[in-house]
């Protein structure tokens, strides 16, 4: 795990693949035996962060057509790893022939030198957006368990530059290009991108991402808590500079009196918080109520005017970017931060079934 | 790690220890040998997490005085695990005895009663800040690694309540009991904090760590990027309800031309950036620049006016807290969070030792 | 993990301290809450492997008390870290300062040396027999926890030198002070050690374990095989250079036809196997038979007679080890196996929880 | 990495693929940058264990060509995941409809069944031979960078049923098909192997191997113990009942005076062990000698003649089984036998790395 390309304790994902090498590619090992999957049901996700859809995104023309070559055998997971591979169609090398020597300010070129001691200047390789195929494909067998547990997630654009949405319509969501679930804020937001790209400038905005049906009492104690696992995951996606749950930053300049979350009992006797500016999250473990999490993404780094960094010998220089950018990433990113959270939940759904002895012997039949 | 009491890859600690147990602890498991380590430079980090040093910090009367068991001979590291242990003297689980079938709200009670099945009602065990004193311990020893590469690490209170600093005197931080950098803010939060516990409430804030002289290219590309790390590591610390790296959730309204960090040559030949609006780490590594980052932390959910919950019957009841609780944790928090980024930083240092073949060879001279 | 001192996934101990600090211990996290436990418990099996009890074990004086630190309550575990220590009372050592740059043949000394730059001559640091200390209490827990599921393990020394056992009788082991099964050949082995120590000489042995009542499925297909965690276990013990399953070497001259264990259906309804060749594991997963293992030791290399080394520097020279040492540490290290077994055992079962959806679906009532 | 298809911790693989599935294949993560490597250099290892080679192996089909998907550049690696990936082309599933409901003896079919609750009929899925041309695939890597360090592996045939080598010469390994590097013992083996194939019978043996060249003080002190992590590593290769190293069991009947193995300087000033009773590792950790073990590989189970078995309802039964299989997998073996202990040993050397502060100095330049 030092090296950092899998991700998940018992449910667990190793990702593969350079934005222009043949192939992008992940390993689901730990999936429960027993789960219906189809080739579908993970293009589904994948077809949601893929680029060329809408004049806010890449032009970049993938298809990113997925195939599972392994851990399913008649329509059912066995229990074995799932391998799943999308190849690289478009990969235009060229666009980047110009800066190959360039550290493009906003990226990681230069720590990836640094690190590796070699120049890939073709797109970025591990820190493009590409990457997070491997996450869509292996989130969304993630979101497959989860909802046969009962509980869903989602994640939208909750804010893009300085336009927020002030009203919810979940459907909304899919029928405008932003992912913003209110449809006047998408159109504002869409005017500011336009000018943006008019002005060779790219955007940021928030996402916000909603589970409902989570247990309570998953997640650990200490350093895997719930919330500081979803943290990790969502801040492990490109581009994200930071990451809240529950009031987040607001909490800040609350008191105990209006932060806490008194419990209640619901009709089916459950108990639950009334109120819920913890996120469905205390000390680190699920409380039953929904879990909220939000995460700042900054503006694309690639942008068409010209600016200055130096090259690899360390000289001042210019540098100005082609090849296809998205304007703003935020639209794209949101299945990811919905796929990273599903793969953080079903983890903690599995590391949660052997904390207390009587599960156990139920589960032996002992 | 899946019950996620140990925390790091190469550079790992394990926590242990209860509230109100007899003690608590650390192992740090692959500290470097030949590093210079004593209890004094320990203590001297846990003195400033220690209660009872202000009328703002729980009056608990504990000398915190830890104890290295392991690890150590004549003053150096040996490689082998360094085990700490502070007795916990001053338990007085009475103070709970009135709520221990009640769950207070705010905190994890009743998580860990679904979790575990049972009602550990002794000052919330792990989720208590007495087990942040295993952090701290641990994490000194990271720091005094990281000193002996020229890697500094330092936490202050960037604004408590409503009241933020408008100037900088790192010297300050340890002149006021709120650990502010500026002594006007901090005498205004003072005033703040005095309300709150006239009226039996409490405050949160924000902490912000910087880290300076960090090499250029560690860090992982993927889902151990470097801010990952800190976000889960920090995010970990409980109260926390959210983190950012840099210019953080401002980054959502910006453009690419303002966030964008061009390179610069700097005088000695080596590269970095000239502003620093990523925080010094873009693509989840390490670019040369100062590392920066915030955490939001909750107000006390422990206060003493009368609150609505549920006893672990499911029945609804009011629930009055009295023990002994900080009015804003975020004075004692600072050492943490400064502790669990130096754990972060030392870790990924380590864990880049191998990241380039030439490297190895050197390390082994073939 | 990667520095070496944590054992197992979702079960794992850390263990900690050296044969001449001040105290030895672990850290057992990740057991099941709701399992009675009791220091008494604990100190049955430290006794087991104590010094001092018979003319063929070392003659230091330690008691071993361990005390437990935290993660019980009433008696029960409570899903939190168990931290136990147990006290070194008696190190002495000057025994050690007259071979203080001297590398003992047979002993890591030298690795050490080369692996962190230093040469902590006291008995070895974390490579002496009482670094077991911390892997027998952590087993107890998980001997404890396999209990409670209806499983038992038991280790009994099967050979010391060249005298093997030919009888078996389980109360036998105990009465004994060389832990052998078989009165006759303890007499004979006991006849062997006598002259090994009035030769300055010492024996080796091979140790036996047989696990009853695990059920059929757990473990895993690959690099998790339940007999891959044994055998990394078992030879994760100091001194032990072979470890083998089942029929083990001997099945490398038998035939397809002679060593295939035909499936029988019991009485019960339950499936097994007739035979057990395979030692109750089959490509990596318990197939519901008795799980045999056995353990290659060497002989003791701490020796009186003169050797021939080099000193730190390189130069050769003689050296005589005196201090105090068992002539065959096979006795003491039986309850070490016993507990390395039932870590790898209790750790499968805590994995294999959430193997099969319809397993989740019922701990979760959905 | 507890559902186990990951096998290290900073050198680490991650395999995927049923024997009767699409494809086969690895993930390597944590190679370092800057290693040549080539897709020519990685078929030449898995050429060693295809099958169809000579009468003695399974007469499956199957080219096994591997393609490298990501990782590389330019003929070097960079540091990100290589992606290796095998179709397989021919799986003629048929050969096992009519054992579909049966339980092979000697198989995980059983074991696989109570897991996950499925019976993947199809060539036994992850429990097939061919599931180690990941691992085949993943250990050439490790090989290669082991070889750029000056560190060579070898396995080869030291016995096949009753016939053991007497006389070494390396080259012969290549040139009989039984991989032993002893002409004479081939000749008399392949007569063994013959009657075996005659008799619908098949044979186990005995795999030795030796690593050159490895520095002294890799490997840590307790339970990731070099020789622990060789053991588990060989052990997790399907067949493999027992490991051993050095002398391995014969330790257990010799003394300490002749089995321990004193240090002495090497011309070139450097320190090793004069004898190597200890199969060059003490402790856990490397001596500078060369490292040695041996493995006992049992009789392929699946054979032609009648046996006696149950079906999924645990109805007795008889079953013959058709297919294709080796009388004896030894030969086939031994490549994958060498990548396993390539893979401990690249893993060890990337873990010392970091072992000791003057080393990490050095490589920060600090």
């Amino acid at each position: 795990m030092a090296a950092g390309s899998s991700f998940g304790e018992l449910f667990r994902i190793t990702t593969w693949g350079e934005s222009h090498g043949k192939a992008i590619g992940v390993v689901v090992d730990g999936c429960p035996a027993g789960l219906p999957l189809s080739g579908e049901e993970i293009q589904a996700y994948l077809d949601r962060r893929k680029p060329g859809q809408s004049r806010y995104a890449s032009h970049r023309n993938e298809s990113d057509a997925v195939e599972i070559l392994s851990g399913t055998f008649e329509g059912m997971t066995t229990g074995t790893p799932i391998s799943m591979i999308v190849r690289n169609t478009d990969q235009r090398s060229k666009d980047y022939s110009n800066i190959q020597d360039l550290f493009r300010p906003g990226h990681a070129d230069f720590g990836y030198f640094e690190k590796y001691g070699i120049r890939d200047y073709r797109g970025g390789g591990r820190s493009s957006g590409r990457e997070t195929i491997g996450r869509v494909a292996g989130g969304a067998v993630a979101a497959k368990l989860l909802e046969s547990l009962g509980v869903t997630v989602r994640a939208y654009a909750k804010s893009i530059g300085t336009v927020s949405i002030t009203s919810f319509d979940e459907e909304e969501i899919f029928r405008n290009p932003l992912c913003m679930p209110d449809a006047d804020a998408a159109s504002r937001a869409s005017e500011l991108v336009t000018r943006a790209m008019a002005e060779k400038n790219s955007l940021g905005g928030t996402i916000e991402c909603v589970a409902k049906g989570m247990p309570a009492g998953f997640g650990d104690p200490v350093f895997r808590k719930l919330d500081a696992a979803l943290a990790g995951a969502v801040m492990s996606i490109g581009a994200v500079k930071g990451v809240e749950i529950g009031d987040g930053f607001a909490v800040s300049r609350s008191t105990g009196a209006d932060d806490n979350d008194g419990f209640i009992r619901k009709e089916d006797g459950t108990v639950t918080t009334g109120t819920n500016h913890a996120g469905g999250i205390l000390g680190g473990i699920s409380d039953g109520n929904t879990i909220i999490l939000r995460a700042a993404v900054k503006p694309t780094p690639s942008i068409a005017r010209p600016q200055n960094t130096v090259d690899t010998s360390g000289t001042p220089c210019g540098i100005e970017i082609h090849g296809r950018h998205d304007p703003v990433i935020v639209p794209r990113a949101c299945v990811v931060v919905e796929c990273m959270t599903a793969l953080v939940l079903a983890d903690a759904i599995l590391c949660g079934a052997s904390s207390r002895l009587d599960r156990l012997k139920r589960l032996l039949g002992r």
